[in-house]
């Protein structure tokens, strides 16, 4: 059985430890396709957090507090960059995640493409998976904010100040920019089309996972797969588990709420990119609205508070999806 | 009285602590012109080794064991890169020491000059003297070492690598590559020409003042600067205090030997580059031979042992000088 993932950071990367741990990756081998929309240029560095998180949570040196950056991390540089008066000093770049960026800023100036820097890369992490880029063309999340002292009263930010540093204030519109001319990258629309099952994991509809369908192809070559195509809600009870889908969701007019995004990506029975669907037991209440649409939906429990819920939750993906091939085979 | 050194690492920084406390800054400004030619590109970082220790060390930051990098530095970022097998592993690039090689980077990418980078650099650190990299263009030390696995039994190596990773074997020809298409930094040939004080400090003939002076209109200035010129010996004893001189001086001829680098900068009266030498008392001996090479020489304690023992040479330095202007005004 191929698995093939769409993954934004901190939520993707967590259903992916509980997804490894529940398969034998050697008999149903994993493929992630990463967000690539929140990368971002940093002291000259190339800094892709997404890819990151996945790459150290499944290596199995994320810090398990913060659930981005490294374990066991120091700020020395970060503080002597303050000490110089370098901008920005509101993100966080540790010693040891330092020489990920380094790597990578060096291979990308010597001309690899992103997907190249990413397979070097997590050459060391013992992955268990296979970890692509969605793109190896820059694409970068714009969030336009209210902004007093603009001429227009507004100005567009970058992602990560959006979320790092304004704390996700009010948005007006999110535009992935340059995703129109962006191609997926190398290996990304085969690992869609040749899987069995692929996964929405509970990453953000916006900017994790809506940033990777914008990228031409992608989104048409997930209505075309004979994959069965399933999702985990990232929203429980009208609220998100981390992250500020709450503030975004409405931006592009989608209530906060299980049913809401399952609706916003819709069935491909009629058009749209998704088989089954799965929500917390807290929205329970949500199933038959969410099978109007014309998807399978189950409800499971959906925080992963630990390895153990996470591989819970992968099997329950699984088995959505198993029977939603047991009954297209039918 | 304006005081203009010529400075390699180590040794001319720690001159220059001592030159700064016998003088008051505001009133005899100081200004360093500092080696460039050691200087590397390591995963994608413009470093200046020289420049940096003159910088840390000067602004109290210095490692005081090692000598050069950052005092209470950690080495997360240098064992990461070692971890992902990214070469070299032989450079030891702390934590804080790289904030400063990614600001240098960055500005350099953005088209700054060496030269405004520096003094950005500088800024943060209240020095007291003002720094000029000897050249805004790249000019690298490369030395000719055996290599039997080269077809020509030799290889040519950065002197970085020649020095921290080879420990200075054998070498056949020290080469400054660039030198000779280098221009003088902003301000360097002016700092010569307008100094009542020009000194060599105890670094290093060949690869600290060797390659400064190898940057064309730099030993021209000096030769015909009204100030004047004192050097202080590297040598003691037939040894360098620190460092791979002792390698290098026989590759262009020169004896290892407090009158022998004398004679080897030789007198300004004969073509030469300076009025005066010290030498420790331990080569008091030799005392002789350089004033028959016209130079006036003094023996003093040449060890910096401490910040007073620096002080020290540095007023035996100032007074070497001032007797010279002082013959001279007669």
């Amino acid at each position: 059985m191929r698995i093939t993932v769409l993954s934004g950071g901190i939520g993707g990367a967590r259903f992916l430890t509980g997804l490894r741990s529940a398969v034998d990756p050697d008999r149903d081998p994993i493929t992630v396709i990463g967000n690539t929309a929140d990368d971002i240029w940093l002291f000259g560095l190339r800094v892709c957090p997404d890819l990151d998180t996945v790459m150290y949570t499944l290596g199995g040196e994320i810090d398990p507090e913060r659930g981005w950056g490294r374990r066991d991390e120091t700020w020395q540089a970060k503080d002597e960059l303050a000490a110089y008066g370098v901008e920005p000093t509101w993100f966080g770049l540790g010693d040891r995640d330092m020489a990920t960026h380094l790597v990578r800023t060096q291979m990308l100036t010597a001309g690899y493409p992103l997907s190249a820097v990413t397979e070097a890369l997590c050459a060391r992490w013992d992955l268990g998976l296979r970890l692509l880029p969605m793109t190896d063309d820059r694409v970068e999340t714009h969030v336009v904010v209210d902004d007093p002292t603009a001429e227009a009263g507004r100005r567009a930010v970058h992602f990560q100040e959006y979320w790092v540093r304004l704390h996700a204030p009010v948005a007006h519109s999110v535009v992935p920019v340059g995703a129109e001319d962006a191609r997926p990258g190398p290996g990304v629309v085969e690992a869609i089309a040749e899987a069995d099952v692929l996964i929405l994991p509970p990453s953000n509809p916006v900017v994790s996972i809506g940033t990777i369908l914008a990228v031409p192809g992608v989104a048409d070559a997930i209505r075309q797969t004979s994959a069965a195509v399933v999702g985990v809600s990232p929203i429980i009870g009208g609220a998100p588990v981390r992250g500020m889908a709450d503030k975004l969701l409405p931006v592009i007019g989608v209530d906060v709420s299980a049913r809401a995004v399952a609706a916003h990506y819709g069935s491909r029975s009629a058009g749209g990119l998704l088989d089954g669907w799965l929500v917390d037991e807290a929205d329970a209440a949500d199933i038959a609205e969410i099978e109007r649409v014309g998807l399978a939906a189950r409800a499971v429990p959906l925080y992963m508070t630990g390895p153990d819920a996470a591989q819970s939750l992968a099997r329950d993906t699984l088995e959505l999806a198993a029977s939603i091939q047991a009954v297209g085979a039918s």
